[in-house]
């Protein structure tokens, strides 16, 4: 980090170099204001590198008399994070009273609290949740649930990535995060955290996401990783699980609200991944060429298509050569809600003769994140059948009521 | 059409072919079953081309006593479609009764239908939208309103592009689909198209969506087309306006919810767009080198990145390289409700560094054809400028408060 001291038009300013790129330069001042200069208008008086206390080690600590005892695995994100006011830099916590400190919990857990990485969640790649995957299957050896503190931007991927892995589990497995970092008054990671260690502390054997049920605090949801979404930018009830009421509520106690499936005797971890899989949104003007490009060399392709998981009719003879090749085609609905049903429309059977699989009320992504499983764990002769096999309660029998709901926005 | 008499090892068949490719092929019996085999285990005892009745020709018709004169342009979709229930096949509409009967709309209004084209929006390019919007100019000016008949699947897409060619209209643009074919029983065509004659009767001068506003029948809602959103794929009720109240309610008489644009003196039609601009859904181990092949050769790319609209950092050389040789870079969320926030974690302030515009509350495929009317329409260097001004209602000025929004899913 770098402090400046420089003159711009009339005016001397102080402060610290947040950032230096395209012939611009932004700079913070100790009152907060970022501002930024075209730096052909700038003269530096004095630049110089200044030291700062380095947050980013997180050490492992153990603490709290409970009888169970529970692993919370930090991988980075907002909940592992606070903010330097100074810099406007969100950087790990390392007192861990700041996620614990105000509750009960350690008078009723024990918590071991380990560094995994420390990445914001957007950088995470199939190697990483590999990496997490194994870390949690050791942990869960020694421990009676275990908790992942996760990034929220792509939390429902990795999640989803560890609930195929894990086809059964000893303990629970919980991701949680936050979207307000730990030191903050109005931040949701304190409860969430509460919340995930009491899941954790339960006989679900699931991948689970524990995350704000409401805009307010005190009711904090826990959802089915393979049905989970993250589907708003900043409120703390940023995650839904989609056409899935949650597995459990807690409020101070845990509350289940439906069926789950509880821990096994013995754990059964897989962890392969296939990574030449990709993910694409269909809209209107998406060539045939540009189509082809983007699957060629994928050994599976999930198309976000419209509606009940079309695609315009001139990407079809492609999606049919790149059938007979050996690529899988997955047809998903943008809607995000719903089913897809390729039965219904001429588009729709034309898409299933070019040899396109069809979803059904999967997620999108994680019929991308299934993709990967299945093709790295699974001769390939199996996926289309294991595509359409409901696994780890990613497909739902049927849509449930609009009713039983929650309440969203 | 074809009609097949096939044996299959000890059966004979007789049905219609309706699919025949990659060695399969799909017969529908005469009660209605698809029954799909291997070409290579059948034998055809005989095949012959059977002539049916031709449903493809919508003619123009004008009835109605009403003072006000509408114009109602099909385009093609569900909502002009009957099933035709011997082939499984969705045909187009030829007797209009079957959408304005049982309806006391005639009495009310004149309403002069037209073919413009028979699609299902699925296959729809920006040449169609430019085409629809040429005729919707045109009629606008000898009718009070216009009212376009189109398919669900893109109509968001359309809608919003028409939005923007009409940087000002003399009549209410009106847009409306249907989920369920108009001869089926539970069809809210019927519904769908009363409310979109009523509302093209009002003074509004948007372009927006009529459909149904909840499950049940009886009431619509009019939606701002580029707020909207099809987010079900079977739902009545699958339209939604991200973020933002319906305009108005129909249920027998139009209730206006909230502020709209009025009509004006004088159209200002603007039909250009730039079709080099994709959609790309960001996603974790989308790596660099298939990313920059997406981009390459585009004018502007509409990214739906993670939470407050983030990237991969390996991706963020790309970005700066692209934007360095002219190409626009968007940033959008794909958790579709709430705002981009590039300022809030070091990776948005990276992809600002690198040039990205962030798309703050733009639902990301009305993003998508801004960019495509911007480049057509106004200097490149305008494009920043513009792209984050609010120019048909695009951007909401503060996400409106919960309570205030209509209850969804």
């Amino acid at each position: 980090m770098e402090r400046a001291l420089l003159r711009y038009r009339n005016s001397v300013i102080s402060g610290l170099i947040i950032n230096e790129a395209n012939g611009v330069i932004t700079v913070k001042s100790s009152n907060g204001y970022n501002m930024t200069f075209d730096k052909s208008e700038v003269e530096f008086i004095e630049r110089k590198r200044e030291e700062y206390a380095d947050h980013r080690k997180i050490e492992a600590i153990e603490k709290g008399q409970g009888e169970k005892r529970i692993s919370v695995l930090a991988t980075g994100g907002t909940i592992a994070s606070r903010v330097d006011y100074e810099t406007g830099a969100v950087s790990p916590v390392s007192d861990p009273e700041l996620i614990f400190g105000g509750s009960d919990i350690l008078t009723r857990f024990t918590v071991a609290v380990k560094p995994v990485m420390n990445e914001f969640s957007e950088n995470l790649k199939p190697a990483d949740w590999i990496r997490i995957g194994e870390i949690v299957a050791r942990e869960s050896s020694d421990s009676d649930g275990v908790v992942v503190a996760h990034g929220t931007d792509t939390m429902s991927y990795t999640s989803s990535a560890l609930a195929f892995m894990f086809e059964a589990m000893r303990v629970p497995i919980i991701f949680v995060g936050s979207q307000r970092s730990s030191d903050r008054p109005s931040s949701d990671s304190r409860e969430n955290m509460e919340a995930a260690i009491n899941f954790a502390g339960t006989d679900i054997g699931e991948v689970a996401i524990s995350m704000h049920g409401t805009t307010s605090d005190g009711r904090i949801s826990l959802l089915r990783a393979v049905r989970s979404r993250k589907m708003h930018t900043s409120r703390r009830d940023a995650f839904e699980s989609i056409g899935l009421p949650p597995i459990a509520d807690y409020d101070g106690i845990v509350k289940f609200m439906g069926s789950y499936r509880k821990v096994s005797e013995e754990m059964k971890f897989s962890p392969k991944l296939d990574e030449r899989v990709s993910l694409i949104y269909f809209h209107p003007g998406l060539n045939a060429d540009d189509f082809e490009n983007m699957i060629s060399g994928k050994h599976a392709v999930v198309i976000m298509g419209t509606g009940l998981g079309h695609t315009a009719r001139d990407l079809i003879p492609v999606i049919k050569n790149a059938s007979a090749n050996g690529t899988y085609v997955i047809m998903t609905s943008q809607c995000i809600y719903g089913s897809t049903g390729l039965n219904v429309y001429s588009t729709g059977r034309e898409l299933l003769a070019a040899g396109a699989i069809e979803a059904g009320n999967m997620v999108p992504e994680v019929a991308f994140v299934k993709a990967m499983y299945l093709l790295g764990q699974y001769p390939h002769e199996q996926f289309r059948d294991l595509f359409r096999t409901n696994m780890r309660g990613e497909i739902l029998d049927r849509d449930v009521p609009e009713e039983t709901l929650r309440i969203s926005r």
